[in-house]
């Protein structure tokens, strides 16, 4: 085989990544490219143009998402797919999830100017609306790809504006007819940000996460009375801001003594009169869980409900609480993390294994294929804000490993 | 002198508020007729057109206070004022402000009905934006008139629309010509709702204040560090919604801790960016401190803000604090507060001494008037809520002790 020495063009990635970078750019050097909006058109049609000038059969589904497919020799054998996602969050980043779909372009690229042939057909796709900041929920284009989230369901669902999801996809023009659904895979690799400070502080460029933690979701409600905060004592008062400072702190503290690299927060809150001379009465905050283990996640949350009960009784406040969205950690196909792990270490880059502790397309595509990540350094371990940064060496180096990873996977025979 | 058996007619007073109830009126029972709004307007309105029934002179100054004026017998004597304000809190109650200004209008209409001749002259006053909870700062129209507030800042103020407070003067057909300023008072007497447990507790018809607590409002804004929750450990998190809310429970503590009566207050909260996944980067709020001894609400801001300090220092934070509005405590007349005790006692009412923890327009009138305040009990003590409420019974007895203190210093020669 040819490609031992094979090398993806990094100034080419890095050109690409800039570009995608320009569209929806913030004036702090993040993005703004909102799921559907008019910067993610904008995106689509440059990632399209990119891809039918390598000659390659772009198809969009009915979700939006687009596929872009090098023909394998072997066409009746299931594909290799390699793809991420071009939508960012409010004020987020340059590098969550267009690393993936730039990534899997310059491979593409890669192979296409050596003239690199493949047994088996590589596809890049782009899902819609991983994000979920503008349509809830999050991951959706391959949510309902595989099977995991209703089509139907989705369409409906809508942005603040009153704009549907359905609607959206028709008037950027990417409301395809090819059916959402999963067909046969060989594997899936997706090229990701770390978004964590991990690799960073260990000082290795590739990381193989193990799979995706666990990701809970919860809505907690307080009811106090709200009153006239001057002649209102502080004894007899029942300020729901109290309360939930009380209950945030719990998360906390709940999080930290479980231990075991779980995490939880409260991201959100909501005030209510929200204003500088009334009692709050009323408050409203997300808690956000996430383990490896499905049962430690559960088991802390009894903890903070426990402790919310305890508050709001001995506060004289109401406490109610919603699970808004549960989903299992995932575990990746051991035999592809391990290729990552031989194909970077033979290209000299050190690897570290991990976990993720974000959500990606890889959470439901690995629930129908086969399915790895490779991770790079974020700096700082900053992420989802406008300073997410990664340096073009690391890019280039994901991009290496992904290249040497889906070209391996492409060259299989039947199994 | 003829009045001894003289009374208010409790029917008459109780109509006149709730048509006053009706213009604004929320799905709740409560009211939302903020400043200058057409709600504003339309009260103004029928305000004006009660006066003129009465054949009073009707003044408009150049802030939009309204004057009604029943003429003395001695018009070389300064005048005794009555009032309160129209406009209410966002989604606010029925009888905070109103009920001073339909009581005054009570008194004029049993002075008039009877045919009685005071030496000196009545004047109802209606004071503009008192609550501050669209044009801040509250308290505004008696504050430009008394020469705490600057005419010219205030016509400036914006509302959230971009609508100053000058065009809507303007456009609700109450930027009127008359100076704005001060003129020889002989008192000012302001019947108004508790606002607070105290006289429902003590089970008393009538308050009498001593005075209105100091007021210092403040801001805290706390910078942490954003990042994607998920892959971000417990550990070197800098969460500057969890330093918030140790510092809002430091405020609680301080106040308790403090005692004297003093209460301190987080109203209001903003937090950055607000996304159920995001450890929140940056979270402001506000404080409210009140008492009666102003040295003791500037030491307790002092532990606050030591408080503060240690909190984000321990969680590798930065806060900044900011003195938004200091207002002093002020004293009413002791010799009108003392009428006010007789006066009721005399009508067969019990009377409680108590402070206001309230501003009010009195705050700014008893800096240039002997001032005295009349309370009536707020049912469950609530305020600023549609729930306010304040029986039918204790709002004709607070009218009958204006109507009394009124016509006594009316009577009153020169001193």
């Amino acid at each position: 085989m040819q490609s031992a020495g094979l090398r993806v063009n990094g100034l080419r990635l890095r050109e690409s990544l800039e570009a995608m970078a320009r569209i929806g750019a913030t004036a702090l050097g993040g993005m703004h490219r909102l799921a559907l909006s008019d910067e993610d058109r904008q995106a689509r049609d440059l990632l399209v143009s990119w891809l039918k000038e390598l000659g390659l059969q772009v198809t969009v589904d009915q979700m939006g998402n687009i596929f872009g497919k090098k023909a394998g020799m072997r066409e009746e054998l299931p594909p290799v797919l390699m793809g991420s996602h071009l939508d960012t969050q409010p004020f987020g980043g340059r590098f969550d999830g267009v690393l993936g779909v730039m990534g899997a372009l310059e491979v593409l690229r890669t192979l296409s100017e050596r003239g690199i042939q493949t047994n088996r057909a590589l596809i890049l796709c782009n899902w819609t609306n991983e994000e979920g900041s503008r349509f809830s929920p999050a991951v959706m284009g391959s949510g309902v790809w595989a099977g995991k989230l209703e089509l139907e369901e989705v369409y409906g669902r809508k942005d603040l504006r009153g704009l549907s999801v359905k609607e959206e996809l028709r008037r950027i023009g990417y409301l395809g007819e090819t059916l959402c659904l999963a067909f046969p895979v060989h594997a899936y690799y997706e090229l990701h940000v770390e978004q964590g400070p991990v690799l960073e502080r260990v000082g290795v460029p590739i990381g193989v996460p193990r799979g995706i933690v666990c990701i809970h979701w919860y809505r907690v409600l307080i009811q106090g009375e709200s009153n006239q905060v001057g002649p209102t004592p502080m004894e007899g008062r029942h300020d729901a801001l109290c309360a939930a400072s009380e209950m945030i702190l719990h998360v906390e503290r709940v999080a930290k003594e479980t231990g075991g690299r779980l995490v939880a927060t409260v991201g959100r809150i909501e005030n209510h009169p929200d204003s500088p001379n009334i009692i709050p009465g009323r408050v409203q905050f997300t808690v956000d869980i996430r383990s490896w283990e499905d049962q430690l996640a559960l088991e802390a949350w009894e903890d903070m409900e426990m402790g919310f009960r305890e508050t709001a009784s001995r506060r004289g406040c109401l406490v109610q609480t919603e699970v808004v969205w549960r989903v299992d950690h995932v575990e990746f196909d051991p035999r592809l993390a391990q290729g990552v792990r031989e194909k970077a270490q033979e290209l000299g880059y050190k690897t570290h294994d991990m976990l993720s502790g974000a959500g990606h397309d890889a959470s439901y595509m690995a629930m129908v294929a086969p399915t790895a990540m490779i991770f790079v350094p974020s700096i700082g371990g900053r992420s989802h804000v406008e300073a997410e940064n990664t340096s073009w060496e690391d890019c280039e180096a994901g991009a290496n490993v992904l290249l040497h990873c889906a070209l391996a996977s492409s060259q299989e025979g039947e199994k």
